[in-house]
């Protein structure tokens, strides 16, 4: 059976992944400068065997073969996957992709150069260049998919999602915050009067901090046979489903930062872990996409670990492995003003729940411009500089460093990738909701440190799922609607105008 | 040219050998037990892409026509090496590899199951089994090779080792040790009399024990940029060259089986990290074998890190790492007879340099007579013992466990190979003695803390060589001289009955 064939070729694909994965954790965590060099070579070499192997001419065959063996649902659905995969991964010529390649390249490269003094002016021919093979890449992928070029470039992060269904969300969103975020933000103004934010009772001894960041991984159900968390500069989930790496990274001069972070990653790690075992190599088992993703994450960063109910539970088990004298005189009330600080700001990724939307959307509606030809490269300071004045009353103008120059994403040639973070913010007060409204009692749970009905909830209507279904509708299964701004704004009203 | 295909085969062969040794570093360091099953069959798949690409058949081919292009002298030498590798990876028949692995799978998995027991009866079908495809295999070999059946064997770990060179010498080795070891044994009797064996002041925390590793490895000439220290159960140097990975354990009753772990291990390290880069994806540049990378570890162990003059320049480095309590009234000497320490004993791994090769000869003796087919399975228990009495005056008849079950070597179907580690013994001996001829003051820059000429001396002679030549030429022309007993005696006579 030609489903057989794909069945083994999943094998070794995933087999390649292991060792990329867990190379590129190495390298983060373990690997000392000198080994650089012979890495990038052995992942170059990888990743060309990988494509070889994936993109062999006689799999094609295999796959309209297989199609039309008789297969039971699931197998169905794995089809529909690999064949998806197969067209993203094969719908670009190898002449675009080496052109491509050397554009984004220059591109990053100059971008790392340019980026410290903000000369927008210097990047600009590069970011001509990149901006150049992404619109052509779109019409590529367009073509081969039978999507508009944007949501053909959104395809690749988040099947399924497409440009005319998120802008009226995003237009609800927008309009919502930029009224919200000035009135949160008065509103802290006034509780901060009430209630001084307390000052961290530093040092905390890395080991401390590292022995509470375990037993709170472990509590809210990270499997320790099947993961472990390390230190890297950029803490980040990596691994494979069976062997799930995490890291954070540590200051002592506050406890909250690596904790909020190991708790979103452990919000991935949960996702990986509990996706279907028996379908890991194969694309349904994976992942469904970095909306979802980032969707689990955000589940446990924000809707858990932000609650009032959470802390309730967690304080105890911080004074125990901090010390008490550490949160001498602190109640929950002071950590949440912590972990609900709002500020306004130029960059996105040091943007709070309140804001970071807005730094999205704005780079959405210039991103799905950029693509779809409307907004020149050399007009996107301008753009940039005018939404930040609309949404968030900042301008950008004379500091691009600040604007357009911020993020890698553009210049490395990453389009349709920014959405995926609001729209995982979204899609995870959207399953909360859901989730409480299944359970009533969640909030109790929580704060009883019982994770068990919370976990099960996602387990049923998300991780096990894999890729069995589009990221919208899966949403829609998991939650019985479609996207919906309306559970977001919600949860934001509740967290910062209470 | 065909030159030039084998060098971009032997890039992404190197690609796959960086993932293999990775993987495995990150298996002993770092992976969750949970994480082993998906890691093998990652390990299993990589071993097997390793396979079909160094043994495609046009690789054959390529071989043949590069070595009639016109090449200079260092690129017929790794012409030279590339054949034997491929000849030695290519002897053995697909179906008989299959044979092969499914007897020593069983093997090994009895032989893990009766030998806590030390229940040879139930071990001994598989053992037949497995000495069975090792006579096969040698046989394979040897028509492949033109070799003797065990030289053929030795050929994969020592290539140009030959029993006719080596069993003289450890007939004279063997006389030797006989005689030498009570006579060892008396005399430190004598010493511990006169000044006892000063009992550790415990504990010594980890960390500073690491510290104190990290000090000694970096001031032999580890470089850090290329490598680093980890912990495992098993100790061990692995990883790349460019980045070479080494492992320890620490135990908090006493320092030295840690310390003097890393020594050895950093003698491994250094070899792998000054092997010729520019060679590192051909045969070429890789370490010549078993027993010269056995006599890099065993060089920086026995001949420099169990020298006085090595503790005179150690001494306060223990000390101030340590702490000056830890090591309150003890004197160089004190350190010496810990070192020193001698013992007779049934187990190889615990054996002491004075008796170990007695161990490894016995069983060269065995394995050869086994693969020769002058010996039986069954009655190597016999003759085990018979030998053990010989030389070390111990019985073993009564504890198999003690006696042929100890290892897991012959289990695995791994025969050949123990000769190494006494051949490793006795060069790393010959080279400190043609060292010293070059540099009658070796022994004051130990004494001072330099390193420098004992590493170039190193380098020149032995590292920067890779695989150039056979094992004996490469001792010969490091050395002056073939291998000789008498530096190792000399060695022993020296430091155990002074």
């Amino acid at each position: 059976m030609s489903y057989d064939r794909l069945d083994e070729l999943g094998k070794r694909l995933e087999a390649i992944e292991h060792a990329q994965a867990m190379l590129g954790v190495d390298e983060a965590v373990n690997m000392p400068v000198g080994g650089g060099e012979k890495r990038a070579e052995a992942m170059s070499v990888l990743a060309g065997l990988y494509h070889e192997m994936a993109t062999a001419p006689q799999v094609v065959d295999w796959i309209a073969a297989a199609e039309a063996e008789p297969l039971d649902e699931m197998q169905q659905a794995a089809m529909r996957e690999f064949r998806r995969v197969h067209t993203n991964m094969t719908c670009l010529t190898p002449d675009f992709v080496r052109r491509q390649i050397a554009a984004r390249v220059r591109s990053e490269q100059l971008w790392r150069e340019v980026r410290p003094g903000g000369d927008w002016q210097s990047f600009l021919p590069a970011f001509e260049g990149v901006v150049a093979t992404a619109r052509e890449e779109a019409s590529l992928r367009a073509a081969a998919l039978g999507l508009e070029p944007y949501d053909a470039m959104m395809e690749q992060y988040d099947p399924g999602n497409r440009a005319a269904d998120i802008t009226p969300v995003f237009a609800e969103l927008k309009a919502f915050l930029k009224d919200f975020a000035p009135e949160a933000l008065a509103h802290q103004e006034d509780k901060l009067a009430r209630r001084p934010l307390k000052p961290f009772n530093a040092p905390f001894p890395i080991e401390r901090q590292k022995a509470l960041g375990l037993a709170m991984m472990e509590a809210i159900g990270f499997d320790f046979d099947h993961g472990r968390l390390d230190v890297s500069h950029h803490p980040f989930c990596g691994g494979v489903p069976s062997d799930v790496r995490m890291t954070t990274r540590y200051t002592t001069t506050e406890f909250l930062s690596s904790l909020m972070g190991i708790l979103h990653e452990t919000g991935h790690g949960l996702y990986e872990q509990n996706l279907p075992a028996a379908w890991s190599h194969w694309p349904l088992g994976k992942a469904r996409g970095m909306a979802i993703h980032e969707s689990q994450s955000l589940f446990v960063e924000q809707q858990m670990a932000r609650s009032p109910e959470f802390w309730e539970w967690a304080m105890p088990h911080v004074r125990e492995h901090l010390g008490d004298e550490a949160l001498a005189g602190w109640e929950v009330e002071d950590i949440l003003a912590h972990v609900h600080r709002i500020e306004r700001g130029l960059i996105r990724v040091d943007a709070d729940e309140t804001t970071y939307p807005l730094h999205v959307i704005l780079r959405y509606e210039i991103e799905k411009d950029l693509i779809e030809g409307k907004l020149a490269p050399r007009d996107v300071p301008e753009a940039w500089d005018a939404a930040m004045r609309e949404y968030l009353g900042l301008s950008t103008i004379d500091t691009p460093r600040d604007g357009p120059l911020q993020d890698v994403h553009w210049p490395s040639g990453a389009f349709g990738y920014f959405p995926s973070y609001t729209l995982g913010a979204m899609t995870a007060a959207q399953q909360w909701a859901a989730l409480e409204r299944a359970h009533p009692d969640v909030r109790q749970h929580m704060r009883d440190g019982r994770f068990v009905i919370l976990n099960d909830w996602r387990r049923e209507h998300i991780w096990s799922q894999g890729s069995r279904w589009s990221t919208p509708e899966l949403l829609e299964r998991a939650t019985g609607e479609k996207l919906d701004a309306r559970h977001f704004t919600a949860h934001l009203r509740r967290r910062y105008l209470a």
